[in-house]
């Protein structure tokens, strides 16, 4: 089977790695997830699972590869998964699974204590993963799969505490890194946030029921009333109708992922009390202050540049305009005639406006440069339609990092940014301009008005300054070079 | 299967039934053929088929339910498409053909003759196909589809004329109604249009070969140079390199489908000379003027409504803001839970940006109102996330009159605006304001400077008129009543 | 895919390619006719179709590649199938179709007439079928598939009959070969078989209704009572409850296939009043008198083998014996590992009983010799595990002529009893003895007291004799030599 | 989907619940494997999986439902497991594990231990499996699966043991009931049979290598060469290409099932240096001496009463006849018309022989008696054929206790043998007489010249007996009575 494709250039982009959702209290419980699922799936586009928890039928799950849509939408499988109690996950595929065991690597995952089953969904990534992995193997425990993900669960298995909470509690304390996790047991739904809050988390209020989802949009698809976001540190635990909440962690400064704001959450999720389409326009407002340019059209480049273009547009003056058009039914791979197509990957996904393009100077708004391959190529198209200039600006800062909190991205060697100046980066990319937004100006744009705080920055912004919050103890034990301290 | 919805509302739009392609000249004629049908998917989503011709194995086809995406990519099924000749379809079903005989219906259709065979690909509606059938079966015809446009290759079996090409002519003489017809011979490509030119086709070049395609977008996938709309009443055969034109038909005065540049045609496209983005764009600015009201964003309803909403935007000076987001997911329907969500249809393909929307003044600009039933879920929607005002803003004159052909509309009693005065229409809906762009304000934007002609109007425009530049002979037949001499 | 195999080495065996079946007068006619096919399913492996009528969907058809029990057991293809009248098809695969426009081979056939519409279904071979089409492509007939039986329904479409019976009964005036042909009206069912006779056809009753069948088996499935055969040139007309028979064609006498005694046919299927399986017994009995040998081990070749097999044990006296087991599982080729395995073809197949065997004479009872590859192998795995002596004996004469009435056969080259004596193929096959039994012998074990009229053969053997009753005239174009006169 | 069907009558039958399969030292082990596996598919036909290990790509499984040939069959699975050493298992479904988790339940089972991993496949059934389950979950493992066999490799894990085979002994010493149990790791092939020996095991030379297989037809099929059957109690570690024996359990008397000399092994194997065919063949001599009957045929129930059939004819010279013909096709359930079919389960799999039957006495043979609903259809289908008498003829004592040994049986109270006495059941079906061989004449076919050792039953038959050689302490637990001592 082929890859399955849904931006445009998800090869040149950083990827969320996985999408959570839990619900409590309503009837068909894995209905309302699979909807929440559905609108987290561009969270994870690889597989997904459900666990659904009813008294007479006990735990029952699914797990399949592909999207939400063409798997938990007919009664053959929803039917198999009753119950008012039931949680969910969307995945993008990692390195580490591939070929024909990689169903095992799909969550929720599953296990079996002496006080009955839990099931547990996480999205973020366990920095020190690798080395607990070989001490539980050590002690007997048996993987199924090879995800970080699910030393969780063999640390609960384990844990000496008496109760599934308190054995959460207990194995989280052990992981380092990032992670929203969701559980459940037979009567319980639990939501975790790791103590700097990196991945989102948030609750809701259906019918009389609660739901927890990584965005707001998957509230408002079930029709659920956005109640507040699960706080770093936090541990929510919902029984009875009632949500408990705790904090099993020490005290630690919230530290969330900034990328969240750029490009990861949907442009409908309110993040930190923000609408995120709001912060990706204002992003284009703080460029066009910073990186202005005399053009004809100001254009993004589809979907994810959109807001900020429409926020360049409207701070410079330049007219708006779709000169790139996205080909909505694409998806799979075509196979090249002989006589080879120029750019045929791009064009099976986008194509220029030639008619409004010809002769003008055209300013593109996209959201990050990875390796810039992308971004070469859309130039050429550009170029090839006879535009008279071509000016990139970008609604983030240098990608040069990579991040390793549960998203998909580059060997630092493959970042353009880790390799190039800007410079030299527009030169590579053959552009009359390239400028992306400054820290600080992303910083102001997501509501911090005095910018980014040096000594303590409010966000996780490790993919562009270096500096990671946690320190990646797998990725340095295999050789990894932390950023020199200044 | 479920049925294959891409666009939010598949079911309250008009629908083009078809797009056609054809290539002439190139290695892997079918590659390319796939390629062009993938770039015109947005004319037909339902099926798909490819016939080519190669010396060695002969005529070969193959034609499947579904994307083209997921059934022409792959080699098992390309490489059985061997040759330099190809012609492609792709459709959208009608009411005509259910159930498990429908693959019949999927063109190219295919007949042998005893100089040879021959393949057609039809996009338009034959207006007077029952009455053809009837009398082909008399004779002894066996058709094979409940397809109008299998009428065309039977006549053409029966023409007493002694090459394929003549045998064509000879054929489309006894049709009627709207066809744009791409044939392929062992040896030529042939290109028709009928005499009003009702559907569109263009001639591309590409490399040493020639192109044919309902549209220019399908020309820029594989890189093809647009050479020349094919005109009204011309016939192209493409032989050995050579483009020969001749004019089957006696004259007739053109009636495009002014329908194409609202809503069917895709905005990267080019249509009589201008780009169809940009027509859409100035059709905002006429209605902004024709239709000004005062209020704080301009949002689009996605996609179609885009365009024109960044005109309206642009003329009036109100901001444009995305003020609803498409999941770009979407597809399948979703199996609803007890507790039934409200509009929970309209959930799984749109989300209002509720951070964004509250208490504003909100205009809603949507391309054409049909059943009228998906603005009303609008319009709730956006109340519901707290929206102060809402006005709906139509890039289309009132849709009051089915096609017949070539676009799938419900029956005149379902077209809200066949029942009901605009002010009537805006009650229903349940907006403060509804207005639609008038016949005049749309024929300015298409490029007519001084609107519509009234006494010979310029564009088929029956579908707002009730002015059939043919009549419907079949509909007629079975009782349709046309509009009354005024 | 890969082929569907279902016997034993049925590449080296000729091949029946059609069964028909057809059912009036009772509720869901389809689902008896997919039970009749089932038991069909000998007849015929790679296909099947289904069209039944219905007074308010009409006439409604499935037809799909692979085994019945596959395609025609499940809700979601059987509810498109209502009605009371229903015929049905199995088929296997010819020379003519391949690739992916097979599905349109692929009977019952359906055409509509001016009169209403009529579907057909035809076991048997026509001889003059080429010529036919030529003609009817002149007049202007599309064909739809590569099948021979096709011309029968372009055929009644061209007849000035004016009523559906009238134009089959004209239709197959012009036709030559061997048909048994089941046909369908909005409310008849219609059997015909040619004046020869040379496939078989039976009516049944089942409840109120009746049945059409290749074989008598497919009425013991579904409970119906065996009436009589249909007589070579009868057809009978079955509507309102009512047979009507009347006989088309001008006098002939019959010419029964024998090979549908020998090894076509099911054991359980009575045919000319005899049970078949006692017919094949009788063979064996024959066998053993005309060419008896002295030996420990009397084995059939399973299963096709075993009556003959048991026949041989009771008239010698030598102990029946399962010395070779089939494998009940077999269907697919597995992947031959790199370390080959010597007659892995066979081994998926067929297995030596090694204990059994070693050390033994063994005698094996095949039902024929076509490439004689087979049999070659089979010597192999017998010596192999050690017997002492292998002497074959085969329940039909040497097939040395290829049939042209419907049955599959290698071209006359391939033929092992073409190119050799009885003495070389026992040496080519590597065995102590060989011997078929003769034509007398095998007419004997079929009823005929007095063994075969030379004069006036009572049975078609024109595979064993090469005398055909109906000259092939499309082969003869051909090239193919018939027998010189004696 | 529905059931996989493959012996008329599998719900009335005892079935054996799995076959194992290893091979090392030959490229391609996983073909290899795949074909032990077909040749095994009758001790299992619900899933199969592989395991392989390549020392460039690790351990690679596939595991999937459904024939071997259907999965284990295609380059793109085979292609994912190279290596030269592999193991397989065909399993049959148990009442454990259903919908959509059961994948899960497939072996073989694979653990990553701190000294490598290792993958076992085990045919039989673990006694006291729930309790130990019980006990390792208090320990804190996690199990993927519900099956007895997953406990195994939970006390391999937990071994304190320094490398693998001595783990395998270390758990294995810890596990009651029947296991023949085939291992391995990076390097090794390891096998090994329960003190008792309840299920087979038997080794054999394949080139320079050495494969594993549950029953002798599999080294067949692979072209090896059988050695020995490995001994109760013993265990071989194949490394190097040299095989070591060892006896990690205390000394124990065989007890090796005489069901599988009844039905479950395939004719063409070889258990305790006898062929099964002969011993079956035996059985129905033994037969005819016990239960003589005055009769005109005797006819085996296809096809597992065959060879009993044969040697009943043989002793009683009473003729043999194919009196009932399998459907070759039978797999799946087609829907029975409104207007039902009597018996129409059965005439999907059987027919009768009508025209041999009718008038006739018969004697049917079948190897055993389960709920007894089977037999009583039969004894219809032959009544409906017009036979004078029924004699049923049962090549196994009555079947009154159930298996806990890896076999699946119904509750006791659904077993004929255990409600009714032989008057009682004889009545019951329906028949002229019933007769069942006694325990002795088993044995005596068996090759125990002396019938069966009373004090010390050379078997186990304790489905005949009620004698469990092993106590069954999770059936106890739940409530099962023991026989009391008599």
């Amino acid at each position: 089977m082929q890859p399955f494709l849904s931006h445009p250039f998800d090869d040149d982009k950083l990827k969320e790695e996985c999408g959570v959702f839990g619900v409590i209290g309503v009837a068909d419980a894995a209905n309302f997830t699979a909807l929440g699922m559905h609108a987290l799936q561009h969270r994870g586009q690889e597989a997904g699972g459900i666990v659904a928890y009813d008294p007479e039928t006990g735990f029952n799950s699914a797990r399949r590869f592909g999207y939400v849509r063409d798997n938990f939408t007919s009664r053959s499988v929803m039917d198999t998964l009753p119950g008012s109690l039931a949680i969910g996950h969307v995945r993008y595929s990692t390195a580490g699974s591939k070929g024909n065991t990689a169903i095992r690597d799909v969550q929720p995952f599953f296990g079996e204590f002496s006080m009955g089953g839990a099931a547990i969904a996480h999205n973020g990534n366990l920095t020190n993963a690798a080395a607990l992995r070989r001490e539980l193997i050590e002690r007997g425990s048996i993987f199924q799969s090879s995800s970080d993900s699910e030393c969780i669960i063999h640390l609960m298995a384990r844990s000496i505490q008496k109760n599934i909470s308190e054995r959460i509690k207990d194995a989280l304390r052990r992981v380092e890194g990032a992670f929203s996790v969701i559980a459940m047991t037979r009567t319980k739904l639990i939501g975790v946030r790791d103590p700097l809050g990196v991945r989102p988390l948030v609750l809701g209020r259906v019918g009389e029921g609660w739901a927890l989802s990584s965005e707001t949009c998957a509230l408002d698809i079930i029709g659920a009333e956005f109640i507040r976001e699960i706080e770093p540190g936090e541990m929510v635990v919902i029984e009875h109708g009632e949500v408990q909440s705790s904090r099993p962690f020490g005290p630690a400064k919230s530290r969330f992922c900034i990328f969240e704001h750029v490009y990861f959450s949907r442009p409908d999720s309110i993040l930190g009390g923000r609408s995120v389409y709001e912060t990706r326009r204002q992003i284009g407002v703080e460029l066009a202050i910073e990186a202005p340019v005399e053009a004809d059209l100001v254009c993004p480049v589809p979907d994810s540049g959109t807001p900020a273009a429409i926020g360049y547009s409207q701070q410079s003056g330049i007219p708006y305009a779709m000169g790139i058009i996205r080909n909505q039914y694409m998806g799979r791979t075509f196979i090249e005639p002989t006589e080879s197509i120029r750019n045929m990957g791009v064009l099976l996904k986008l194509n220029v406006n030639r008619a409004l393009i010809k002769g003008k100077r055209v300013i593109l708004v996209d959201d990050s440069v990875v390796r810039g391959t992308t971004s070469r190529k859309i130039k050429d198209m550009i170029l090839d339609a006879g535009a008279a200039e071509v000016h990139f600006r970008i609604a983030s800062p240098p990608t040069a990092w990579p991040c390793f909190y549960g998203v998909d991205t580059p060997d630092r060697d493959k970042l353009l940014a880790a390799r190039m100046s800007e410079e030299e980066m527009r030169e590579w990319i053959g552009v009359d301009s390239l400028k992306f937004i400054s820290l600080d100006g992303l910083y102001r744009a997501a509501g911090e008005a005095n910018g980014r705080n040096r000594a303590s920055p409010q966000y996780c912004d490790a993919c562009f300054s270096g500096e990671y919050p946690v320190a990646p103890a797998d990725q340095i034990e295999n050789g990894f070079q932390m950023k020199a301290a200044e």
